[in-house]
């Protein structure tokens, strides 16, 4: 099963779009956790727990974890194993580097561990980018237009009449031999998310903003959607991991998910 | 000290712009060393113990190092124990994310690690990269012009008249408030490299692609120094670390380090 075969079929059996970030800060975790062995591991199990039948996909941003240091490693290990293995996981790294320490990067993220994507920075190119893509069953979401305000600096810069990200959306259709490269692109830029939703009309888009960074969700689902209404997926993070910040975090975060599962699926 | 003033104090303590890449390949370290209980660390160990008055800098490869999971990221942190506290170590994960993600990043690699350099992609702009400048103390070197074939594929491409890359060079000197920021410019680029010093004078150079990937290291060390002779940081890994592929390879390690330093030196 390739990759976009997997994630349409989780989309069409959870009738979600829905991918939750698993971005734990400890400082925000409840206090009755932290007595627990790893309290980040068993505040992500009881947020799965309560959640795998919403979501087509959990992402877990790198940085959070290997600010842990060795103990984050052994805890993004053992979350995948929480994670029910037709769900997406995305390890959103933002990796890229010349072609043998890319090949290295993809071997830590899908062999030493196990994820099913993951996000890649375009700007050292090709031989930067493939090696995250040869496996036709494991994806991965190249940054085109990103959420946050430095996207500006470069992101927008003029080449031969198209902003750059038009140029790395370009040589991601070329790259993509095998039916599993995706793009990122932030739920706060409605108006290109139409415009690269058009120009990448099969790919899926790795859509995180809505919340707190101030996305539009109506249009990033209406613009980041393929024609049969699939193939975008909703990030959220905080707004449904800290849904409470008391003992009841998992109810909420579920109560959470599917007001905006709900919600999704209203504008799809 | 200022990070500028840590590099400088060192390369003219150990006369030298050498720095060596820990990228250790646990199939290229020798068998004898396979029975310890942490090779990749003892094989880093031996090398360090005979390199370390030869050298300004140590660069770790972040990506060799999560291709070995859990294990991995304590051998970077022993392997960091063992570096003298006045070399340079190079944290190289070639990270950037949104600011709340590269702070966690900034305090990964320098609170939870505890590197005093770093490599940042450029493609998210300033509110991912800043976080790595924080503190004075710590450096960031952002990819300008890198070594590798796919650096064709999108750091050339002309905004205004000029090279993407000179766009970043201009946002690095804007962002660089502390006296901490360098850049990255491979040795396969040498007519670039010299304008790239005409356009940042004081910054330090992190150069790698001599040796394997076939840089001309005449023209990196005349082009990449500054006026005084200084803050070009010459790197090579494989070189000097697979000198020799038996018992001897700290010694042979040892042997291609001065030969390095001393070619290196002639061309200041």
């Amino acid at each position: 099963m390739t990759f976009y075969e997997k994630l349409r079929s989780i989309q069409e059996k959870n009738e979600s779009l829905l991918c939750i970030g698993l971005d734990p800060d400890i400082r925000r975790i409840p206090g009755s956790l932290r007595a627990s062995a790893n309290p980040v591991l068993e505040f992500n199990r009881r947020i799965i727990e309560a959640t795998a039948d919403l979501v087509c996909a959990y992402k877990l941003n790198l940085a959070f974890y290997e600010s842990y240091g060795e103990a984050g490693w052994r805890t993004i290990q053992a979350t995948l194993a929480l994670i029910p293995p037709e769900i997406v996981s995305i390890g959103d790294g933002k990796r890229g580097d010349v072609g043998n320490s890319s090949d290295a990067y993809a071997q830590a993220l899908f062999q030493t561990h196990n994820f099913s994507a993951c996000t890649v920075s375009p700007y050292m190119g090709e031989d930067s980018v493939t090696p995250f893509l040869r496996d036709e069953e494991r994806g991965a979401f190249l940054l085109a237009l990103t959420s946050n305000p430095g996207a500006r600096d470069f992101q927008y810069l003029r080449v031969r009449g198209k902003p750059l990200y038009e140029h790395v959306i370009a040589k991601a259709k070329k790259w993509n031999r095998r039916g599993n490269c995706g793009l990122v692109v932030g739920a706060t830029r409605p108006r290109e998310l139409k415009k690269i939703r058009a120009l990448a009309p099969g790919m899926p888009l790795l859509i995180p903003g809505v919340g707190s960074q101030g996305g539009d969700l109506k249009t990033a689902v209406r613009s980041g959607c393929d024609r049969s209404g699939y193939m975008a997926i909703i990030n959220s993070s905080r707004g449904i991991i800290y849904a409470s910040a008391e003992n009841d975090f998992a109810t909420a975060a579920r109560g959470a998910a599917i007001a905006l599962q709900e919600d999704i699926n209203r504008y799809r």
